[in-house]
């Protein structure tokens, strides 16, 4: 168990006034027990009350070894797990974690019509956007991870190479340089699909003068990474050097502007004025980062309707970027950890304009 | 929208009294939609009244084309989504889907006291459990790719080769057959690791005298296979001989079972008795098989309690084992579908006892 972890949980419980939270996200329960468990169909429900106690109701199945500090209710297939649930939650409000599967909540509720459903992801969620120096030691060594895949993947583009292959190409790296796995499927796009918000990799084989976006990431002892590069194959018109120039530009006008108590909107500002005094304002069609962590999306947004102030331990992602339709698109994205301070950008691959191939 | 399937969907909820549903899994939606929709962290809901009323829910995100029959309600991240969706649900009890994410049902709940949240995936589910023609076939299709990935994956096996090394030379091979990719991350187990129940596939190398487990199943169009076959590398000792062949005449006990009005409790037996006839009954640690279709694990299961009939178009795999603790285990998994008179075995790679490399 995380002893320091359930601590800061507990206390964020007590400022929501709720007296019993139940844990379900595999994420969530990692943080609070050191162990990943996929539940699958099956249910997994860590419940904790105000008072500390910690009880954890998994499937036989994953034969659990015991976890100090948290009792552990094991029950088979044949069982009606929620009713083994139901005898240990207590009378009055239940905060639910926000993914627990309906059937679950639905099954309680109809066991325990004096227990009331409340959303119960809060404390959880708030604790995890704060990471600690274990969580940040793991989150650097996770970009380290991605920076040098990253690079690899780049020195391999090559002509008639495929999206797919670039992709496959990255995550073969990541694999050799000591990750567990990416934290996402690699997103490569050449060309005119660097333009569309909806393209997934594809077989589409890379031509000269077109740009590349490999936004990827790794998976380090759970801990996601998740960065951008764009370059250019083969050549670069004078439009697209304007273009880059700008997202870079927002890239590091977004990471100048975090510090300690800085909303989290001021940031999407700051990042956005640069590419709207540049006259591109309606081509970034989406925020300016995500939160990040033991999940590749976490709260909070940066985003205009974020006014969360940063806070040291915060990991998001700074993501500005231009997207021409039918032509060509631009994105560069570091993940940057919030200090004292400022902030420490956790990629350290250059950004500068790269043409390859 | 799929007509004839919304017919049969209006029809078991009249059976189940149900005036209104909320089909949210993907794979639902797209069985009654025909749009395969990841909505991610975002809502996601169909909403069927008894009068055959449709309603889909989506992000503005997800940028869907009109579907004839259905009306389409979109919303925006600054939108309140369950607000949208509040305003359309009809008084007194609405089915949800057994996996929608907690948050929506406990917000729609508090914005709406005059609904009564059900379990309501039963409709939907039942009616997916029963593949029509068009089913029938992109399955058969899927298990054929599967038969030729995997018969490629068995011909690559070599010394030195790593579990994850094979599995990767499968979901290659399933891709060189036409596949969209794999319903499972391949299992591949060499060894003692063969008998371990929840050994993924890790980076362990073959050696001689190991059995190999290859339990692995390909993506078409959107329907999964799944099939396990299991070879001996280098050699196969007498014992292994002898399990391998229970395990076979077990997988061919369970197949040959099945017929319409056979509860499939009744499989699961026929199947589990030859292998405790011949004494390895409790090696055979889980159930005979499970439903599948356009997810991978699917409603029923081929289990010791289930009392449901099979019935003319039920596809589910029969696959049973023998583990045996630090020295090796045997599994053989087909998949079949009910017909009118007994089954057809989707996969055709041989059975024989194969030893390789």
């Amino acid at each position: 168990m995380k002893t320091e972890r359930i601590a800061r949980i507990l206390r964020a419980m007590r400022e929501a006034g709720l007296e019993q939270i139940l844990v379900s996200s595999p994420a969530s329960v990692y943080y609070c027990a050191g162990v990943w468990i996929q539940p699958g169909e099956r249910m997994l429900a860590l419940h904790i009350t105000a008072r500390g106690e910690l009880t954890l109701y998994a499937n036989r199945l994953f034969a659990l070894s015991p976890i100090p500090g948290m009792k552990l209710v094991e029950f088979d297939d044949a069982d009606d797990c929620v009713d083994v649930l139901s005898s240990g939650i207590l009378p009055g409000v239940l905060g639910i974690d926000k993914t627990w599967p309906s059937q679950f909540t639905i099954r309680l509720m109809e066991k325990r019509p004096d227990v009331k459903p409340a959303l119960g992801s809060g404390p959880v969620d708030g604790c995890r956007m704060l990471k600690d120096a274990e969580e940040l030691d793991l989150m650097r060594a996770s970009s380290r991870i991605n920076d040098a895949a990253t690079r690899d993947a780049i020195a391999a583009l090559a002509l008639g190479m495929s999206e797919r292959q670039a992709a496959d190409a990255y995550a073969a790296a990541a694999a050799a340089h000591g990750a567990q796995g990416v934290s996402f499927p690699p997103l490569v796009c050449f060309g005119a699909n660097c333009a569309e918000p909806h393209h997934g990799t594809s077989g589409d084989v890379i031509r000269a003068g077109d740009s590349v976006i490999l936004d990827v990431g790794a998976l380090y002892r759970s801990y996601c990474s998740d960065m951008t590069r764009t370059v250019f194959f083969g050549s670069v018109s004078d439009e697209q050097r304007r273009v880059y120039s700008v997202v870079l530009a927002a890239n590091e006008a977004g990471r100048a502007a975090v510090r300690p108590g800085v909303p989290l909107r001021d940031i999407d500002r700051a990042a956005r004025k640069v590419i709207e005094d540049a006259g591109y304002g309606k081509y970034f069609i989406h925020r300016t980062g995500h939160g990040i962590g033991l999940e590749v999306h976490e709260p909070a947004d940066v985003g205009a309707a974020c006014s969360l102030p940063a806070q040291p331990g915060m990991v998001f992602s700074v993501e500005p970027g231009i997207y021409l339709p039918g032509r060509f698109g631009v994105r560069v994205e570091d993940l940057v950890a919030v200090t004292d301070d400022g902030c420490e950008t956790l990629n350290s691959l250059p950004r500068g304009l790269e043409v390859v191939g």
